[in-house]
């Protein structure tokens, strides 16, 4: 489909891989592979079959493009595969040839082949989100303390932490990566059901075929195939788009912090990094783009596999067929994600000063409603914020203007209120999991 | 908004109940009066201001319509209620009403209102889906043996015990409840930060107001304020999608059950239920349509809230104001979807002899795979294959055309295969949990 | 369903009313008192039972509730609307009652009743759309010269005409608008086929009664009934949300533009308008928050309709119920967007002071791209490139670094190139349509 | 990005070729190459360089993967695409180089290229689409007065003509071809604004150069660079969408038909053409497979690009990234579901006789209205209705059972109703256009 230049932006080096053709022939020629082992040592085919099969079992062997083009006469890329592959143990030994893909339906091979896919390709992704939460904590950590404009509908609000900003990120993308992780794991059962589901092929092999099935492709064996139960697919897939909109939180935040006249932080910079085509003074937030890009894409994504869930009787007609390279999309989606917040989280730069500077701009606004709050304790919230107004209207410095209060509003409670104390929570938090 | 009229076969009365404006509001003031007794406990307010200030957080008090006109205006409905609480409190007395939603801003009342609002509407829920599930179970029980047509992209293929599909509906909706419940439980906590989410205003009562509030409400407390950190609300909205999904699958096979041509199910009639307003003869599968109407909605209202998330700084700007009417008609649309199974689960009808029949009709087709692997042990899956089409081709009764398996084809292993085993798995599974 | 506190940043009083349960109901009469008169005129129906119809059509006669309860029932609202006019019209003569709804089917009442809500709800949107446009084309021609930095990855690039921007709002604005208007007036077709769309209940007199039928509710006349060939409909949904998307790009710059530290722009303000619940000095961009709001809900929305596009047969089961509910959400959507720019577009204020000091503090750098080509012209781009980039290093005055083409870049063409003609065409081809 | 196999069934040889890296570098090439010969005629640049710069620009010459591993550092592909192709003209003369890309931005060759791909995909298919409509309108034709069931929720209502069926599959896919082909149109303008929209590097120079640039690549001129006012783009891609969903209904109804029981309708077949991996016996609806995988896809990629309309500034971060990859999937579902129903529709074989046989299965239950209503003229509706009911209770032939109206219930005019005439109407319209 689509080459890889038109997906530079939405994919990385690690989900093209897993889903190249490649890739995708591997994993499928595995279940086959498996499968006749299987069968053979259940004694349903003879035992001499399965080596040659085995054999024939490598993707180095087969014309992708043309298996492509055979798919959509059956609907299915497995017709051409299978016949494919029978066609090439036949030249090794006819009678083999009989035995391969016994008693398995095309869907048997297609869905254990994403299951594999995403075998490989979630597990690195699932260590680099670690390591961006690590990366925000300590940085949260760092900045346990230091005093920053809140920021509501983009307007000036009272001052935060930044820690609290940075580990509310972490705090995020850590509860959505768990979540992703808990149900990647779901996802990771072999489908074998033959022809509808009853596995009626096999006779009373069954039950062995499908135990030593699932234990050569090291998945585990669901209760049933579940052709049209996609519950744990469609879970799986939302759990990405939470990721990415975990991710995308932050790449927010950040995009708006390294505008010029705000100038709060920084991606980490690197050879031709953030450059533009046409004006090199620039630094461009690549990162916080590719994030975002990103997250633009991931929940309807997300949403095709689900608006898919009611699919007909025991094998869909077109529901399931949408799914796999929806999922190849939504995976490749995740690892631009991943792979863009990554490469920011450990690198990106704080500019205290201009955070200290950007509140300083609001001549004491942002110490407004703890002033209203100080003073109402004496004299009644009215008074207080006919007071706090008339120091607001004066201009410069809001404390001088204000005459009182200079010690209560210059301490690190009124402007950090109990922002230290939620990044500890938060931080605790991200430990005891 | 649009009335009921509009939404009638998208709603439940439980569910409009809980979004309706007397709900609202009554959770909001419920905030309000918490905060207040909160605040005056820590010496933050008057004690005396308390009672005044909850008194007034009465529902009955106030004009719905005019709080929505003037919700606009400040793009937060808060700003209204707050104001008219504020009026109606100094009308008993005027230096309580100086008191009022002391120290919270906004989105504190709205966001713990929306968890409210949850927190009534999903516990009956819940329980309905576990009903839908155990009537599912012992349906599936029952026809644990009961074999059918099994059926790929609407073709009919090998049989299966209709106890399987059955149990394969149980078992999607049981996997998705289970994490709607699970994620559900984890959106029960309060929303309070004040202005911009360090709770500054309250200076060192933030700790015991912000306890004492959230036992007050029954709510638990997060490690942090999550004005723009939703993961969690929107992994509970992908939850509720995923739920109708798992119902629709039901849903679409039911419905295809119920063709005439087919004949095989029939949800359960009643007064009035599934006419026609022209043709009085028609019985309708109208669950099946309700369930249906819901999980085309669904998924979409989901990644609505799953596409915003990466919310600006403190306090979002649109994407946070996007997300309270599509829940309400999230869980208006989960609410008809539960409601609809729960009416059909119980009463589904079954005829087993019209299954036979639709089998019979094939005229041993479904036999044929069975049969060409059963040939294929002694003669090759060459030979074998060839015996089979030319006997399909004869017309009439396979077995007969064939001449042989007489036995092994008319046993129940070539009917159902592992099909009654997978529906004891997939049962004990539903038990254990 | 949901109130309309928990919709009030999601509609407009217009939009409510229009998808109102009285006007819903008044629509659905006033299709059944046509059809009785149609009817009636044809010869098809008694000539008196006419006329004690059309009485009972009057929405005030039912109980809301009691309808919208009874619908899930039958899977349409109309049944039980069409039974209590019925019981209504037996009330004043029991054989008229026997005339009610003749050769009509559910959908043609609830099609149709939709298509006259969109023909309330619509013209009064394209004339504020039409406003909107107008404002923000004389805004453009105000500010054809109007400098300004150009942000690209929302970094600093070389400037433009602020009118540039502005007028790409109205474009883009007037663009969507005219799609809307022309898909809209598709969908004002009455619905009229009988049970399964080929009117044959009326015999020979299909022709006239939809003929008179058209004409009453001076709606057009389709080629043929589409309960299930619904691309108009689904179109209309997506100009709808097209609309949405051009109104929410300018949203987006204008609340860009107005973050305290870029200063450049305000929405107008007004007595309430923009203030926030806890800090009275705060003015946020509420019409901004609004637009952003409504644009992160109505692409799915207007999805949902066009997802269900592939409905089953001559009435769907599932997709046609998920419409109306939809459409009425997407049309509150439009019209909460609509009229809150509409509000804010010809009040919006500029401070191109602001605008030029955002420039100035780049030192120079947005007029790199213009110096290095000037320069290379000269002396070839490399050159020009290093010589430019050591200027920019220097900081302070960039030209005064640079030491030359102190004329050439103070010039308009350097600062503006060939953006106010951009203005000129964009503004002229406004006047065009 | 994910190979070919994965999206096997998700695309077509055209769509895949047109996406493909080569012709996504040949149409970034074509622009510079174009760009360079326009500045030379201006007089922008030396007359010299072009013809070298044209020479570079063959995509033979470069490394896919390499373009695609670098993009992401910068978050456009331009940015390597240039200095590849800088690096490959200075290979051949130096001084050349530092006239590549000559005052354009990144934006302007991705965009650019975007719709040069557009221009390329589009017209094949918009052809193939008049031959389906084409193919329909002609089976509508001769089916004109073929009688069917006419099925509503699933079940039995009244018949109708077949020709009424597939003349509304006609007619939708036409309503929603003329308005893709017309918003394909409006897309069919250069990208060209600089850095930010101004084309202010070019001084003097930018009309004339503008004006070339488009008219080498056989584009129009639009009335300004259109980077964030994406419209234009959006509507096509929501008319994309549309097309797949009308080709979807027709996908829908063929696939029910096609179901044993119902035995009504087939696809064309061919060799290898609809066959399973495991039951040769098997015919699978796969081209109604495809379209409706393809319609369960579209929908919710036009809804991405939508979502992206609010994008900031003069260019945006996120929203933009996120279009080309979709917009790239998006037409390979559109291509792939012409494609499947291309094959289809002129080959798509029905069965009357199994149309009569499911008719007369209903033992009279559809002529039940008509009856209903002829009695009704005579009796009243009350009493009519109670005969019709007596005589369908009876089972067996309805007319016999009834006693009466055996000659108006067996004439056309009972059975179709207003069919015909609407077929006509239908074919007309399409005749029109």
């Amino acid at each position: 489909m689509a080459g890889r230049l038109v997906n530079a932006l939405g994919s990385s080096a690690l989900a093209a891989e897993a889903f190249s053709d490649h890739a995708t022939l591997r994993h499928m020629l595995r279940f086959e592979a498996a499968l006749a082992q299987a069968a053979a040592e259940a004694g349903l085919i003879p035992k001499r079959a399965a080596p040659v099969i085995v054999k024939a079992c490598d993707p180095a062997l087969y014309d992708f493009a043309a298996l492509a083009d055979s798919a959509r006469r059956t609907a299915t890329l497995t017709v051409p595969v299978v016949k494919a592959l029978t066609d090439e143990v036949a030249k090794r030994d006819a009678d083999a040839a009989g035995y391969v893909h016994w008693g398995a339906t095309s869907q048997d091979v297609i869905d254990t082949a994403m299951v594999l896919q995403l075998g490989e390709a979630l597990p690195p992704l699932l260590k680099e989100l670690d390591d961006i939460v690590s990366a925000f904590a300590n940085l949260a950590r760092k900045h346990r303390r230091t005093p920053m404009l809140g920021r509501t509908l983009l307007q000036p609000a009272t001052p935060i932490a930044l820690g609290q900003k940075i580990a509310g990120w972490a705090s995020d993308i850590a509860r959505a990566a768990r979540r992703l992780e808990a149900s990647f794991k779901e996802t990771q059962v072999v489908q074998f059901g033959g022809a509808s589901g009853s596995l009626s092929a096999l006779g009373d092999k069954a039950e062995p075929v499908m135990l030593s099935l699932a234990k050569r492709l090291k998945l585990d064996l669901p209760d049933a195939p579940w052709f049209t139960q996609r519950v744990r697919v469609a879970a799986f897939a939302q759990d990405a788009a939470l990721v990415v909109g975990a991710l995308a939180k932050a790449a927010r935040d950040i995009s708006l912090m390294m505008q010029i006249e705000v100038g709060e932080a920084a991606e980490p910079s690197g050879p031709g990094r953030g450059g533009s085509s046409t004006m090199p003074h620039k630094r461009n937030p690549v990162g916080a783009a590719l994030v975002l890009s990103a997250a633009g894409r991931a929940p309807m994504l997300a949403a095709t596999i689900v608006a898919a869930l009611p699919q007909e009787h025991e094998r869909a007609l077109g529901g399931w067929q949408a799914e796999w390279p929806t999922m190849a999309a939504l995976i490749e989606t995740l690892a631009s994600a991943v792979q863009a917040m990554h490469e920011v989280a450990p690198g990106l730069t704080i500019d205290p000063d201009a955070m200290q500077a950007n509140m300083d701009a609001t001549e004491g606004a942002v110490l407004a409603e703890r002033a209203t709050f100080l003073l109402a304790e004496k004299m009644g919230k009215q008074k207080a914020g006919k007071l706090v107004e008339e120091a607001l209207a004066k201009g410069g410095s809001f404390i001088e203007a204000l005459g009182q209060l200079e010690k209560e509003l210059s301490d690190e409670l009124a402007l950090l209120g109990y922002s230290p104390k939620f990044v500890d929570r938060l931080l605790a938090d991200l430990k005891r999991r």
